[in-house]
């Protein structure tokens, strides 16, 4: 069952591994099949290259396990709200990488400061509000789910412009056209947040990039 | 004697090494026999991932070598210490890993910021007093261990939902059920001292997390 | 057509690998045939260790592709520009390391602290001005080039003492005798921007080193 | 000739490696033959792991090469004047690892905040004066190993409790009893470096480690 899938879950979990990121920094990788709404993605407290592809969890849209013997992080429901509201995306990248976690926890949009960062995200990675009590206290992963979608709703940003955005007081979400691109967007965010933090404090008077490269198609 | 034990104290050297730590960080890992109250600890010295099962030494509550040829860290009394009054642990980490170290070093409680933060340790990860000139001078390592129960005890901190403390002007320990979630704990523990080092260098105003995030079991 | 060029270049990318530089970073390396005016440049999207030499694009100054079936980053058109002003370089690094990219963003120049910088570039690297909407807008990577020129004939710099650049905005270009020197001055800036970054945090009012250092033969 | 030594040498280099010190910082490590006053040098340019015995290069208190096809660093003139000075060490290294070379451009010296610093260095690690203009422009290297010396004598530190220093506007050299200790020391330095600095941010208002702690024999 969606043998493919699982294949490129597991090539994009190593692709963690080779990019630095701890297996105990709870990163969790899906991909979707759109034909049938059925999510694959990677189980949790396996080392990224130790996950194979008969270890994945297939859940449908209503979060329910159709297939796979170990679990899966709770933010499973937290991918299935990105998946339903932004339809053109094929994977999803959820983890904690430190730089991108810090400008969460800080509550603070990452700005602009060059091309790199516009050459892969077309203007700022927004933080998206705090949740409420209530929103933590009850389904707390799928809130997380429907605030992102909130944040880019409100806001006007197109998610297939900005292929990633931060939770306040959670951390980093990216997606892609699929798996492999999801885990490129979450490194480069990563490696964005840490050269706009080094940005700041290097000139803290530094100002965003003109509007002319925020427009300009690389 | 306690292969099993020893074995488990292995892999979980071995987990350090492939986690980044490095060997010269001095680092001790333990786990106990509480039928016999006797420790298993690793020998100093050697770098982790050439330490075999057999290079193990054992110590009793008193603080007696009881088997290995080797010499271990002098902080095994605090390990006794810990394994004494928090009667529900497996295992124990101790280490000099930069961020919680340098949060060790200044005196602070690393403060809950985020998700992360709240379901690896349930709120602050307390910073102990600092020790007394005689506490220094005569039985250093064990009123190291003295100092970090009297933090949990006087402060009312339950040490199964915050496995890790820093003492001042010294660095973390961590524990868990066995070795190896002991070694997550610090590893974890080092992670969520650098997100939270950066969280308050992007904005010096943050906040800590609503008790909602602390109340919920993640 | 160029082989040992194509190997040369094969051989530098490699070295970005083991010299901790990430794939996902964008960097592209040339090399140049001095006789024929041909450039040889890896290919983009391929990781650094598994480029292999008949990948290599071959383009000529006009900037059009002689040779290769990949694609190749734009910023050929970029490396073009440095090589007709920068006659005696065989070689060139492109790419968006974070500390360097840093100071590129902040607009500032990484100013000499020490003998490490000062043995490695002849003075500060300079950081080129912003580029305005029009060269943004137009001809982008052929105007990067541009502003790199400029900056080192306007202020009077050596190419030859100071083998690398910033550009605002951007980030930094380094240049050598062929490619591996360009690689060696690549992560050479990034170690000096890191240190330089890591100097004015320990002390806020340090001055640049003396110009006994700088006139020195190292 | 000296087969030992340089075979103490060359697995010292591999520490480097193994340490993660990138082999573009220009480390250097030598060790002595007390016996006949000969010091044995790796060579520069060679990339640390790559490193052979039959490579090293051996030279007289005169600064002369007596043996050895490959060229060593120029620093090995400041090696020999530290042998010359203290009397019982047997290795020394020299690199620039950037967070102890930031606290020696800074000018400053690394204060003892925490037992990790002072159960390895017994005070603080000291930063010399800046060289004058006549000593950068002639003897530069035997002048550094000069004023490494004047540092100690002049304010009474023992360099058998302090193994190591910052020399201004350049960078540390540690030693040791022999070319592993050297590389522990050099190591160890740089983790002091690091956590002293992330310690003065974290809190601005920190204060040294008391007496007891520098006083105890750890």
């Amino acid at each position: 069952m969606l043998e493919t899938l699982k294949q490129d879950v597991r090539r994009a979990n190593i692709h963690l591994t080779n990019h630095g990121v701890d297996s105990f920094l709870r990163g969790s990788i899906s991909a979707i099949d759109r034909v049938n709404s059925l999510v694959v993605i990677s189980p949790s407290g396996i080392f990224y290259d130790e996950i194979t592809a008969d270890m994945m969890i297939v859940a449908d849209f209503a979060g329910e396990i159709v297939e796979g013997a170990l679990s899966c992080a709770d933010d499973v429901k937290t991918h299935i709200e990105i998946y339903k509201a932004f339809e053109n995306i094929g994977g999803i990248v959820s983890l904690h990488t430190p730089f991108a976690t810090a400008w969460a926890q800080s509550g603070r949009d990452i700005l602009p400061y060059g091309d790199f960062h516009v050459s892969n995200f077309r203007g700022s990675i927004p933080c998206s509000r705090s949740l409420s009590a209530q929103e933590i206290e009850t389904d707390y992963e799928k809130n997380v789910g429907l605030v992102i979608c909130e944040t880019f709703q409100k806001r006007g940003i197109d998610e297939m412009k900005v292929s990633g955005v931060n939770v306040f007081n959670c951390g980093p979400y990216a997606w892609g056209i699929d798996a492999f691109s999801a885990v490129y967007n979450a490194i480069t965010l990563e490696n964005v947040a840490k050269t706009a933090y080094l940005t700041e404090k290097i000139n803290p008077d530094v100002t965003t990039v003109s509007k002319a490269y925020i427009e300009r198609n690389f």
